[in-house]
């Protein structure tokens, strides 16, 4: 027996999320079942992050065991041969046998990319979000350190559960203005352009703490919320109503899993 | 009775082109769907150039003639409140009741995007052709210049009528290098990335030769054909097989009516 874990990349569009869902269609659904067709027996995989219906993911990692198949080499070929052209697989490797995609992870990083403009481009329908306001960056990125380190999170999310631990460490958060669609590639310096790219790194998030921290952060660069208001609503001072963002625009950009196992694109 | 012309922007990607077709989606009967609703009666409007199915623009010309209804100004937010989002009215203006959005067209700019990798990005699925082959850029640039001027392109394109006119002017070809989703803005001098962007300028095109001439270019850059054997087809002394890459890559950026009515996204 082996386990296997792949990076994919996919177009959430189309898709009812990741995790599997009877009768609707979910990226999982698609490569377990392109899976069974490799390997000629159902395969259930593991996953580093679930992600919401109409989401993207850059590099999402899974994991799967299997007594025997194609080389390991030949896995992302042979399986993109099959998948649709809107999951991609981008590499594949042998882990050891205890490798759990979601537990061993060390940082998840997101990105949120916003479209400011007059109109949304028609070539950017469902990949990110449009905005008429012009968003203060600045103004942004000094919210963005007021949340970065260990806080209490609750009162930036939406509760789905009253027991859940929200406590958690933001290691990075930053907002920067590009001038071509960033998808992909390091992101720079800001500067000047039509896009704003949110960048959340943490070991863990809370139910659709990407979206709501960018919503967050949205009416900050509005001029809705100050920083100081940021500051009183994060320690649960001040209320805030939370505005979670549509999913289009969030990218699950890579998962690290520390120096020797690190999942990049 | 007015003559309006607007400025649209579509990603072809759900249409059955722009031209009418019945029962079929096509841009031209969401737009006339779209007006009739707007001034309570049927319009018929002219068009720039017909883009095939699976084609985009950023910036098609349409115009048509009403007696009243909204202010100019107002058109584009109508419109755009009613059409689906991958469907956008950049501008609006009166014209003169002589203007036709075809024949008074002194250029048009059609743009092809490659995108060169290991795998199609998923995000970029249906917006360009992807090639596994390395393009040699400088050795397209110079069948570039030999396609450039006027010729009979008859030998480069799937011919569709015996007696047509396939002898026009191509005012500008040039193919560029970059390192991001290269849609709209003015392209810059060729330089470094995995995208490879085709320009082609002309007042009028022939039955998909934007797409056939790129395939031609392509052919140079896989190094399957020499610039010489591009300066022996175009004089018709050599065969060529027409390869018409598919329409995902191809964009109408803008039509050119002269100084006085210039229609630019």
């Amino acid at each position: 027996m082996a386990r296997y874990a792949l990076t994919v990349s996919y177009n959430g569009i189309r898709y009812s999320g990741f995790a599997k869902q009877k009768n609707l269609p979910t990226v999982q659904g698609i490569l377990e079942e392109s899976l069974q067709k490799i390997y000629g027996l159902p395969i259930r995989i593991k996953y580093a992050s679930r992600t919401d219906a109409g989401a993207h993911a850059l590099g999402q990692v899974i994991s799967y065991d299997v007594k025997k198949g194609p080389e390991i080499d030949k896995i992302p070929d042979a399986l993109n041969g099959l998948l649709p052209d809107d999951i991609r697989i981008i590499s594949a490797r042998e882990v050891s046998r205890d490798f759990s995609p979601s537990k061993d992870a060390k940082l998840k990083l997101y990105r949120y990319i916003v479209y400011e403009g007059k109109n949304l481009k028609p070539f950017l329908r469902g990949l990110c979000l449009f905005s008429r306001t012009r968003l203060d960056v600045d103004r942004m990125n000094s919210a963005c350190r007021v949340l970065c380190g260990k806080h209490d999170f609750s009162s930036v999310v939406v509760k789905r559960d009253q027991k859940e631990n929200t406590e958690l460490s933001l290691e990075r958060a930053g907002v920067m203005r590009c001038d071509s669609f960033p998808i992909d590639g390091e992101m720079r310096k800001p500067s000047f352009g039509d896009f704003v790219v949110f960048e959340l790194e943490a070991q863990r998030f809370l139910y659709k703490m990407v979206r709501s921290i960018c919503g967050l952060l949205i009416e900050v660069g509005e001029r809705k919320l100050s920083v100081i208001d940021v500051v009183s609503i994060i320690r649960g001072e001040k209320k805030w109503r939370v505005r979670v963002l549509p999913p289009d625009g969030l990218y699950l950009v890579r998962i690290n899993y520390g120096e020797n196992l690190c999942f990049m694109r």
